[in-house]
């Protein structure tokens, strides 16, 4: 379906050429003032035509909120509905995608699945579809940020090229040798993948639940909802299968002020699914954008064989663009986990 | 909580050392055929104290089925009761452990979540908790079977040795590199992480929903909900973040009976989140045994520094006893998804 | 929390005198071709304004769909979004209640829950909300409509009159008496409750679940959610209190074609929590009108005691109001039972 | 399915003759010390065999906890799983059953929806799946007495017996004039029909959510859910549809400590879905047992028509067994309303 969360709950609609994207946040407590400007900036951070990198396609993207906040900007505790109009929908782009399935691409699935689709410009599946996580993400990010927690995501890798530091440039930037190596995939007609790595701090512990909500389970399950996100792992995650016990140890120590603490974080924050108060750290790994503009084999509708070489307005790489959604996700998630926990 | 799935759901219960562990299957359809001796089977091929490769710990694992079931052995539609008794309770051995935190264990978390824990083996939090798992599973594995979908792991790394073919040994058999090498770290009084691999094969296109129920999204959160899991990735996974949109693209071809396939599958058999048909192809990293028989430092109860040093029944590795769990997981997923897409 | 259902699921938001109202059907099945001009009818016979009898407040309550429906009328599968504007929004009526409790109404509960209210027509808590349930009813009710199941309501009494057949007028037409006994109430400056009567056809056996989602239990949960609904019966209801189990009993007698009827209908459709195919026939109570434009003793936000006296735009009998909204909620547990029970 | 409850939830399981009944708590907070010798005894009060009144049929019903619970007593916050041994099986009362479609009985809907039941005593449809919700909502009302609250039900009416104030007699008593006219009913091998008041003190203001989650909404599906209920009402119920507006008012006075009280409460302690701190007053009708020691017309599974002549252990008022059952269901409410209202 189209929800996330149990008692801070999203539940979001649109399609990317449709009149407006929308959702609805449902569980928000009230009381909680909202800066929506803070909001809208952080909507205007992810959207396409605002870099070189990314695809020409330009919304405006205003975020018309139309439920749940009084005049004073404060949550009602009742659900906060909010729009997002589409105000680009040059369809007529996508016209020759009518009948066509893109490899790698939901258009095929969404075929088989439905009997029906709405083509243009991925309707559901598109990467549109996330500007309404963002906008809620915002939301939750000011609740838990009234609770201590950030959120922070940034670049770990593109193709070949890693970042050493994800965390260090501002929200928006974006390292030279990556937007170098982006840069290439474009003139070279390609596209490419690329890690996002993530940080949550400032948490509680014991947010989570032993068996069916534990915290990365519910945090990997988020990222993988997020468009072309192929990978999930906290802490040490993939690495971790080639270490021993005696190297993952994270070993505790007393605090003078008595609390405690691990010598390391190697397990990334978490312990049997449960938040032990150190920072979460996870990466989403995503693959290359499927669209690029070379000729690729499949089919029409009917069957026949066919080339398709898509000339759209597309990113050569999503990860830019999905950095803000991780964030996003991840705000959604602990605001979730803080309430189901009661904390 | 302790639930998973939504219209096919698994609940639950049970302490590592309390009376005994059970669970609920709700939504079973009705007039199922289910074997129950090729089920308890399944039970017994997870049980420690089969291999000198696992604990010592003997546990008979005999279900004791309730309920839903009829003399004939056909599903009622009625929820499936279920109950393993733990025969073997020896609490003693933990009584060392009453008031001390073991590193990377749970016993910190659960601590500081719930204020209280049941100290003896892990309690809710051993992974004698996914004996449940695994007989659901199998009633799970006999329902998507009769549909013609069936589910395969094997142990793809453990450390540094790599299994060139995960699924060539029949379940249960151990490749004889992998067992020396576990065979070592018992040795060295240590431990070591390793990758299970997964496959579904005769899955129908559509299943999965396009948003919040990604059908690897919901894979995923059902594999990180496993004991030591610490990553996920389906199809080319992390690697597919280092690879081009022109080496990713899984271009499709028509067949000569009008049926459709691709000729790679870099995607792992889903695209936007629904399957298309191919086999479902992933990976889930496991972080070695944090029990090691070593001293680590810590602290107890009262905050004051002390050595563990464990030295109770505990897996070298728990890659081996994993395989059927993530089997058993995917079951369920699979059953689900089935269920929730109608198919 | 603002959702209904399971698999087929509303979710509502809005304010009565915010921007909006709106809601995201989620779950409809692809491929239903929707006459959006008959739900806009059946949206506008719920309006007030539209008679003498109701409030005087006027809204043209236009449906905008944003989403889930192709340009040729048909559900696309993905989820169904939607907004109908607030275009009266005199709050300045509604100033003097800002500080104001009254008495049975939600003032006092929603401010002692969330510590803030908009007090502005009730905002959540208003009637205004069930515009969004009647617009989703009637999509639900196209999506039962083709698997053949029909709903009816009508008013069964009001006040000390009642209504031989509930189901003789056309929608939206009120018998001459009831007509005139509101209008009565209306020049006494008071209100009157009543019951509404319902009828569904066209089921199929089989339909509900054992124990946790009995047709009816689900039935009149949808029921108690409308406001002012004090009670809830199906069949005979509170009169099977009354009597003997040879009076009620339905005896089940074949017909010609191998098909099973029982002579009587006493126990409304349902057995043990389950249609039998018989016409599902319920009740819903409905008290008076909280605001009357009379004196009621009540307090002030500071505790200080006052007198409300309510000269606002409301009716004097919620009950002609309710037919269409519990046309509408049963429209949609149908929808959400149909689809869990698989038929 | 088979679970009550969002966050307080309470799966069940087990068919009336079948090995056990069982069920799951899932979401007690931990550190509840438990009385279970109390518990035992509102299992007992359940148990039929204890009265004149009641079925023959004798079961232990000792509840055996399987998990959940320390040693010492306190909830570990993990889920508590127990079953109840069915030791009293003498399915052969039941083989004359085996084909044959009792009326108003399960036994022809269980038949339709899953293609096969079990007979013995009405299997999942059973009353004596009550005992698992008697037994967990013993456990809840340990929760919620612990916040203040208390649930108390009893006998308001029997046919045309009514009971001036069914709260006098303790809990288990049976008034002389209700005993008298059930012990009619066995004689004349008849049944009889009854209401249960209930009342619940002590809550908190702020229970229940504004739309989809109202406070009485939900207790209505909890009451409905019980076999045989077939009408729910809060506060005047029905009898509200006759009143005027100016009848009905509750007006609101403060009180010299500060705090607010209402004249009246025909509301039943709930404006708006919202619990506002006055006591919560309920009714729920139950129907006559269907089963009666005369013939009544009835078809078996080949559709030929015969007749049902029910000379099993059955209770000529589901009335009396059911007051437990009443109490249980909405302690299970109260205490997951707690829980959601964060409360």
């Amino acid at each position: 379906m189209n929800s996330f969360g149990t008692l801070f709950r999203l539940t979001t609609f649109g399609e990317s050429h449709g009149a407006a994207m929308g959702g609805v946040i449902d569980g928000c407590p009230a009381g909680l003032r909202l800066d929506l400007e803070e909001i809208q900036k952080e909507v205007d951070r992810r959207r396409p035509g605002t870099s070189a990198l990314t695809t020409a396609r330009r919304e405006s993207d205003t975020v018309e909120w139309l439920s749940g906040i009084s005049p004073e900007g404060l949550t009602l505790g009742s659900p906060i509905g909010f729009i997002i109009r589409n105000s680009d929908q040059r369809s007529g782009d996508y016209e020759a995608l009518r009948d066509t399935f893109r490899p790698n691409h939901a258009d095929l699935t969404y075929h088989l699945k439905y009997g029906l689709r709405d083509h243009r410009g991925g309707g559901r599946a598109s990467a549109r579809e996330t500007v309404c996580r963002v906008a809620a993400g915002a939301v939750a990010r000011q609740f838990i940020a009234a609770r201590g927690v950030a959120v922070r995501a940034g670049i770990a890798a593109v193709g070949p090229v890693t970042v050493e530091d994800p965390f260090l440039l501002p929200p928006g930037e974006v390292d030279p040798q990556v937007a170098d190596y982006v840069a290439l995939m474009r003139r070279e007609h390609d596209s490419v993948g690329g890690i996002v790595a993530g940080s949550i701090t400032g948490l509680p512990a014991g947010l989570g639940e032993p068996v069916g909500d534990k915290f990365h389970a519910r945090l990997g399950a988020a990222m993988l909802s997020i468009n072309a996100c192929m990978g999930f792992e906290y802490g040490e995650g993939f690495a971790a299968a080639l270490r021993r016990g005696s190297e993952m140890a994270d070993e505790i120590v007393p605090l003078t002020d008595g609390k405690l603490t691990t010598l390391t974080n190697h397990c990334g924050g978490v312990n049997g699914g449960i938040t032990n108060g150190n920072e979460v750290t996870f990466r989403a790994a995503f693959k290359p954008t499927p669209t690029i503009a070379r000729p690729l084999r499949s089919v029409n509708v009917s069957g026949q064989p066919m080339t398709v070489d898509a000339r759209g307005r597309h990113d050569p790489c999503v990860v830019i663009r999905a950095v803000p959604v991780v964030e996003a996700m991840a705000c959604l998630t602990v605001a979730d986990m803080l309430l189901l926990s009661r904390l």
